[in-house]
């Protein structure tokens, strides 16, 4: 028996999100199933993070155990040629089995991008939220230096969470205006339910005027999802990638 | 009676190209019954540029003679209200009633995208070609400068066009690798029939090693099809927008 790591990439736009959820189909239902008529085995993939539906990646990791013979650094392009096109497996090797892509230190990156003109682009409209007011993104930026560092993120996190901890650590959190599109991207060492999609909608007002950028900082304080903006569409976030503090790799 | 233009913007995915075809649906037609709907007249675009099947556009010239009195600039919003989400248009205004998109000095520019990596991006898959053999921008980069130019462009339009004189003169032809995409842009006075797709196609085989950027002098001067490369497949076109010699605005 050998673990397998997998680099996930997919298009969210047609999937429930990741997680199983009975009579949907999921990017991780789509992974069982495929990988399991590949190897002739029950596989159960675990993954490193939950998407919401029609959040994108560019490089989830996702781990299963198989006795196949099929050697770990051809298994993504085995797995590919059963996967439908909006998934796609962007690597595979084979790790120490007692790895765990959430229970180990790790680096997660994510951008939220927003299409920011008077009329929408059609070409951009599942990757990016559409926003025709005018956006500040000088004040947007100061507000995201307040997220930086070790905070209570409570007041960004989606009521009905798991979660006991809601301490986590960004290392960093930038918005750049690239023409119509602005760019928040945030790297940290975890990240609560909807806490870059809340940011993003916090931002948003403050960008918009509604909210001085000072304002993060009492948000943080408040402890409270009241105290935040709301929750941006998902359709603007997309997982760019992950890195393990210590290389998984066997 | 007065002529109105529009920018239009487009996902070409799902279309059958721009010009009306029996039983289809193009983006010609589509705008001609929302906007015959809107405005309670039989309407009839005239547009700058005829593109292919799942090719895309970020500004499309378009106009059409209305006795509407929704005002000019405000026709966009109207527009876009019965249009479906892939196609947008972005501005409109009144032009003088002998304005003609195509039979005007004009300079256009188009995208070509090429995902250059070993597995495909499932998030670009419907806006970029994927090839995955490496590439080598720079001899790309050295052929397209012989075609920027007034040349007869004969060896890069498909047969079966209309087209009786094959000279054009193209401003600029830049290949730049941007991360794993690979981007030709390409600015001109009036492009062939699949002329971009097929510069494209001759530029790929340039940069995967099949041919010496050099032979692309010998190619323009065959005045032959069969002399260039394959055409490259639509959904890695862009049409990025058309200037007028002649600000066409009332």
């Amino acid at each position: 028996m050998k673990r397998i790591l997998l680099r996930v990439a997919y298009d969210g736009t047609k999937y429930a999100g990741w997680q199983i959820q009975k009579g949907q189909t999921t990017i991780e239902s789509v992974l069982n199933e495929t990988i399991s008529k590949l190897v002739g085995e029950q596989i159960q993939v675990i993954g490193s993070s939950r998407t919401d539906a029609g959040v994108h990646s560019l490089g989830t990791v996702a781990v299963f155990d198989t006795e196949t013979r099929i050697p770990a650094e051809k298994l993504c392009f085995a797995i590919n040629q059963w996967l439908p096109e909006d998934i796609r497996i962007t690597e595979s090797y084979e790790v120490a089995s007692d790895f765990h892509p959430r229970k180990c230190e790790s680096k997660k990156t994510y951008e939220y991008v927003i299409c920011n003109r008077t009329i929408e682009m059609p070409t951009t409209s599942l990757y990016s939220y559409f926003y025709h007011y005018p956006l500040d993104v000088k004040k947007m930026q100061q507000a995201a230096t307040y997220l930086v560092g070790e905070h209570d993120f409570t007041s960004f996190c989606s009521i009905g969470t798991q979660a006991k901890d809601f301490v986590r650590t960004l290392d960093g959190c930038d918005v750049v205006r690239e023409g119509d599109y602005i760019r928040i991207r945030i790297t940290g060492n975890g990240f609560l339910y909807n806490m870059v999609r809340i940011i993003a909608g916090t931002l948003i007002e403050i960008g918009g005027g509604k909210r001085e950028p000072e304002e993060m900082k009492k948000i943080l304080l408040a402890k409270d999802r009241e105290a935040a903006g709301p929750t941006a569409p998902a359709k603007g976030l997309t997982m760019l990638g992950i890195t393990f503090a210590k290389d998984p790799r066997k």
